[in-house]
């Protein structure tokens, strides 16, 4: 018998064990062509999740009511109609909160079990493993010597974040969910400092952790967490972001729905890319713009409106208008000779 | 003489004519080496001058009590202690809100004026069109057919981010402050459709006018605008942020001092990179990632921590742990055999 957790009941903010339903089945006795029958074994469990709960708009389809919870899995093959695999092959699938799955070959990747235990492919080799190495190394950058902040530091993505950002030459700090957390974060991954955040004055701790700024903070918490990191934010700081957790239960409900944390939530769903720039920092393309530009003003294809103030005591009044959007174009104040 | 625009209070909020203060004074009689004289002739007035006025960190000082207002100017050479400018000639400079200016070799630009107007160096050659150049192409990155916004759009940034926009095959889409300059921004300078921010169903307007999403929203304003824009943009949608003048007169005062209005000021002023991500959008990393990670696990150098429950059917009540932080590390179930 296939014992499954489907989603019972959509839940309004924090879930509740009711709004599981635990359900047995038959085994699928029928494997189609490229597909494969497994066994799972170990079940991951992640905070994204919750998300699939809802039936929201985000980057995956939610989980149907009635249907069963997806995830990841380490399973067994028991049957297999492809000959990439055999019976009593380890493989990683999204074999869902079930006993068995059937499952197309092109979901399922063999596992190398000898050196490496099972569980490390749902963590540190896993997509929480690869979510921490995707997003410190090529969106968040760190080199020697900068801070690089995470949240939930002793879990699967945090962790490696911390030892990944540890292994470029930066310093790493965490911030995790009480002392035992805390901890375990600075004596098992290496972390120079580690911040409670349930602490009164977290704010206040954090920044003494990082005399010098915040260089990389990896977004995966939001909410009051990151209103406690961005004062703290360095000049040409990188925030990738892989997941707000703090407000996954908050999502149908309404809760914590500021526009930070609203915005925030769009740019993760919608992997935007959000960079602020002064126009000097683009000092060595400045000639390319000249040389690209300057001909074609000259011939008129780019056009120009210009807003000319006379004289040199108008500049304020001119400027105060400027300020309200009272000019065409581009204000200008003509200094005549006094 | 020389007749010079001063800081004479620092404005709370809006600022005031009574703010500034026009001082006469003699013109510099001396010019060091390497420095030059000039007379200002054209003036360029914008809105970051509004942020200088204010004692906040930005990325540039702020004016000092009693100095004279910052400004570019194009300007024409008195003296010259420096071989490179001679007498007459007529040059682009930081002469400030005055008639007269000394000012270093290293600041001063000559310019053509055969044949290209001196006004356009202060617009579309000047800062303004260089902000714009950079900003859009090197980090909005349009590509044919996608939807670009700018606000201010009649405005020496806003009109050249319109018309970069559409050489690069893009359709631009104008935002700005009521009837004449939505026309203008249509007639002059091409944009396919031009929306009043001022009008009581703006966002519903901009939202007719993006049907297909937004794909580069280049952000100058901040406020209600960007609140408009951001339910319209689209996966993988880049904002550069080069201004937030809706907030400019804010900042001293606190008004709109919502955590997203602070959040997009300290991503222009510290200019953050912000970038969602979902671990599938870098499987062509994949690779790397195994190759990189899997010996250093299979060594022990990358650490692990996992919390593993025994049972399926012990998987949602371990699930809720998780979303309240309970676990310690990657949070696994293992399948028991039923």
């Amino acid at each position: 018998m296939n014992r499954q957790w489907q989603l019972n009941r959509r839940p309004v903010g924090e879930p509740t064990i009711s709004d599981f339903k635990l359900v047995t089945g038959n085994v699928p006795a029928r494997v189609a062509e490229n597909d494969v029958l497994v066994r799972n074994r170990l079940l991951s469990l992640d905070p994204y999740m919750r998300w699939r709960m809802d039936d929201a708009k985000s980057y995956a389809p939610a989980v149907g009511l009635g249907e069963v919870m997806v995830g990841a899995t380490i399973s067994e093959v028991l049957q297999s109609q492809t000959p990439e695999f055999k019976v009593g092959d380890i493989v990683a699938a999204q074999g869902g909160w079930q006993d068995y799955a059937v499952v197309n070959r092109k979901a399922v990747r063999k596992l190398d079990v000898d050196q490496i235990a099972p569980e490390a492919y749902l963590g540190v080799l896993g997509s929480p493993g690869f979510t921490a190495y995707a997003g410190l190394m090529k969106i968040g950058n760190p080199r020697p010597g900068e801070t690089v902040v995470v949240g939930a530091a002793t879990g699967p993505v945090g962790s490696m974040v911390g030892q990944l950002a540890r292994r470029t030459g930066a310093r790493a700090v965490a911030i995790a969910g009480g002392a035992e957390k805390c901890g375990i974060a600075t004596s098992e991954f290496g972390f120079s400092a580690a911040i409670d955040h349930r602490a009164p004055d977290f704010a206040a701790q954090l920044a003494k952790a990082c005399p010098d700024g915040i260089d990389v903070y990896f977004e995966n918490i939001g909410g009051e967490v990151l209103e406690a990191v961005i004062p703290l934010l360095n000049d040409f700081a990188r925030i990738p972001v892989c997941g707000v957790i703090s407000q996954y239960s908050g999502l149908a409900s309404g809760e914590n729905e500021t526009s930070l944390n609203r915005f925030m939530r769009d740019i993760l769903v919608k992997r935007l890319l959000v960079r602020g720039f002064i126009v000097t920092d683009f000092a060595d393309i400045r000639e390319e713009f000249d040389q690209t530009i300057a001909p074609l003003v000259a011939s008129g294809e780019i056009r120009r409106l210009e807003d000319v103030v006379e004289g040199l005591e108008q500049a304020p009044h001119a400027f105060l208008g400027l300020l309200r959007g009272k000019n065409r174009g581009k204000l200008i104040v003509r200094i005549d000779d006094d």
